[in-house]
């Protein structure tokens, strides 16, 4: 089955945003066994709207428009392929309470405009929007399927794990089942893992290995074509060991989203352990990932930000400027785990430029773990820019906490 | 004049990397004057090419394809424009010397597919490439320009600097330029905005007004065609000032990148005052991109995370666990003002799920701001997904902050 994308929107056409929608729907679409081989982009505007979807319909199967369903003049999409199946506009009564709702709740008034977002086209099926106003809405004419998604890559990627993946799904005739796993590893490169794995590579053809480099980590995605799921989940757990023999020291968990900060407080849960943060350089980077964590708040109590020199110094009540040093991240880590009254203190400093010396140059991690009555330290240095290696100090850091933890 | 870009590629397609190149190009030919209306990708595959050659051609006057120029089988662009353009392929000798000398140069043998990348059209402009080895084309057919590029896109950015530019200007009549600026607003929401601007909306010609909805805030571009520089930033002020008279109040600065943390950093500089944050559910967020910054350190000292609500009554020395209150977040922006000595000391609170109560239900921001010995305190609701409201709490914050340093 074909599959076509149009982008709507002057904002990608006059080149202000890059088009992530249509990299993460091509992906989304090919992963479901669509075959993809134009893609548009438009400015919104109805005629040239209309010629794309003609020239798209033409082509595929299935039509994707994203953008161009919000409240004002110039989102046109709906009412353009409206008019293109012979249909018309309705409110869909669900998505018009969503938004009467978000405004009565806000307590903000209601523009006439913003009832827009809840039209749909009759005859279609309305796809709510999960993470904003904008409904989107699945349609069919003539063996060709419309389907329109919001253009905030947030509310689109949202839509599209909850109420789309299941509408393509049932499009798609019987067909080869891909299962997949997502694999990943910290502490080292990708060169090195490929390196590590060059003969699985070379020999592979079902299961498949696929390495993608992320910032400070790696990720390794096996996919096996099967008839039953239960043959591929058998393929992939065969080439996950001999994968894990080679380089399962570095392996930390599974997951194409997991993150260490997931890992790091699921593990504390299960031990029934909680932890405190204290930040120089990082600026509450480290603490601000692990309050994204559902529930985190049963083991993370919080900590410190000292971001300028003053306040380090204030804190530890010395006149010594030197901070960045050894002796420093260790004092600072049981400082806040004492005062925290947490199981683990943990500290995480980075030299930044202003801080470099011979000794630490710019860019080593410097941090600081206490537990009980015993602190440890580690340091390294990652030469990328400040904010890979910002992300490298919170990543390193919670890995290094996560290793010891297990140990315990 | 109408341009349209080809990007020509399977691994576009296929979500595999991401289209910049469109955008950058799309950046480009804006700035000189053309008009864009559609884009384009598509797959190496002759025939599919030939389609969407043929179909620019019908719509632009300049067709800009990108990609496919290499040594490889599937590079095809050139081929497959020269059969449009009825004339034939034949080596550039500037090129062809280019491409040899490079390989004498890294002694490396030079295989045969190698000197396809010095191949040019009968009858075009050749463009040589000061990246890399496939040299670009410039071809009129019956008044419709094709301008071939290569895909990667440092090549691509360089080609165009020193070589294409130039002859594109040549293209053009009379050079209308095309100046912008950007507005920030916070405060008020994308619909409400544009109905206080929708006289001004519904009139524009030249110069133009669009509005962006960002995250928590809305940024307005205005644009103007015009033929010197200066008449065209006449125009802009001059719209820039009916727009203030509507909807200046929420304005807080220029700057499609600009950030309110960025506003808030200077202004502090500027006025020699320090800042320390305590926030609660929002983690560290707040603290982290006030660091990210330059030069924030001067006027941002950092701060504290009390993430669980046992650290909050720990910090305050209370049994009270009814935290999420406005008396509390009084009491914490003054406490973490003193004990980090600073002018000013915010507190941020978000009532989030497990603190939600009928007076402050879930997505209720509280902040609290303190400087000399008066508190100031303000609330709101933001009815959308956490991230979102964190966000929100963040930005808010700091332009409440904002208003009353300005105000000072």
């Amino acid at each position: 089955m074909k599959a076509e994308i149009i982008a709507v929107g002057t904002e990608i056409l006059l080149g202000e945003i890059v088009n992530t929608n249509a990299t993460y729907l091509s992906q989304v679409l090919t992963e479901l066994g669509f075959d993809l081989y134009h893609q548009q982009v438009v400015g919104d505007n109805e005629a040239r709207l209309l010629s794309s979807i003609d020239e798209a319909s033409s082509r595929a199967d299935l039509v994707v428009l994203c953008g161009g369903l919000g409240p004002t003049e110039d989102d046109l999409t709906k009412q353009t392929v409206a008019k293109y199946v012979d249909s018309e506009l309705m409110y869909d009564e669900v998505a018009l309470k969503h938004v009467t709702d978000y405004f009565v709740y806000s307590d903000r008034p209601m523009t006439e405009n913003n009832k827009q977002q809840a039209l749909t086209i009759k005859g279609a099926t309305t796809i709510q929007n999960p993470a904003g106003l904008a409904c989107g809405l699945l349609i069919e004419k003539e063996k060709t399927h419309f389907l329109l998604l919001p253009g905030p890559p947030r509310e689109m990627k949202k839509m599209v794990e909850v109420g789309v993946l299941s509408l393509l799904s049932q499009l798609l005739p019987n067909k080869t089942k891909l299962v997949s796993r997502y694999l990943r590893f910290m502490g080292i490169g990708e060169s090195l893992l490929v390196t590590e794995l060059s003969e699985l590579i070379e020999a592979q053809t079902n299961p498949t290995i696929a390495p993608y480099a992320k910032s400070n980590e790696v990720m390794l995605r096996i996919a096996a074509k099967c008839e039953k799921e239960s043959e591929g989940y058998a393929l992939l757990d065969s080439i996950e060991e001999k994968i894990k023999v080679k380089v399962g020291e570095y392996f930390y968990g599974y997951g194409e989203n997991l993150t260490i900060e997931e890992t790091v407080i699921s593990l504390l849960s299960e031990k029934n352990k909680t932890l405190a943060i204290i930040e120089t350089t990082t600026g509450g980077l480290c603490q601000s990932r692990l309050s994204k964590v559902v529930d985190s708040a049963k083991v993370f109590a919080g900590g410190r930000v000292l971001y300028s020199d003053e306040a380090i110094c204030s804190y530890l009540e010395t006149e010594d400027k030197r901070v960045y040093t050894e002796e420093t991240t260790r004092l600072l880590a049981q400082k806040i785990k004492e005062e925290m009254k947490t199981t683990y203190g943990l500290c995480v400093m980075v030299v930044d430029e202003s801080h470099a010396t011979s000794y630490f140059p710019k860019g080593t991690i410097l941090l600081s773990l206490v537990v009980g009555d015993k602190t440890y330290f580690d340091k390294m240095i990652i030469n990328r820019d400040f904010e890979y290696v910002k992300d490298g100090a919170v990543k390193h850091s919670l890995n290094y906490l996560r290793k010891l933890v297990i140990k315990k």
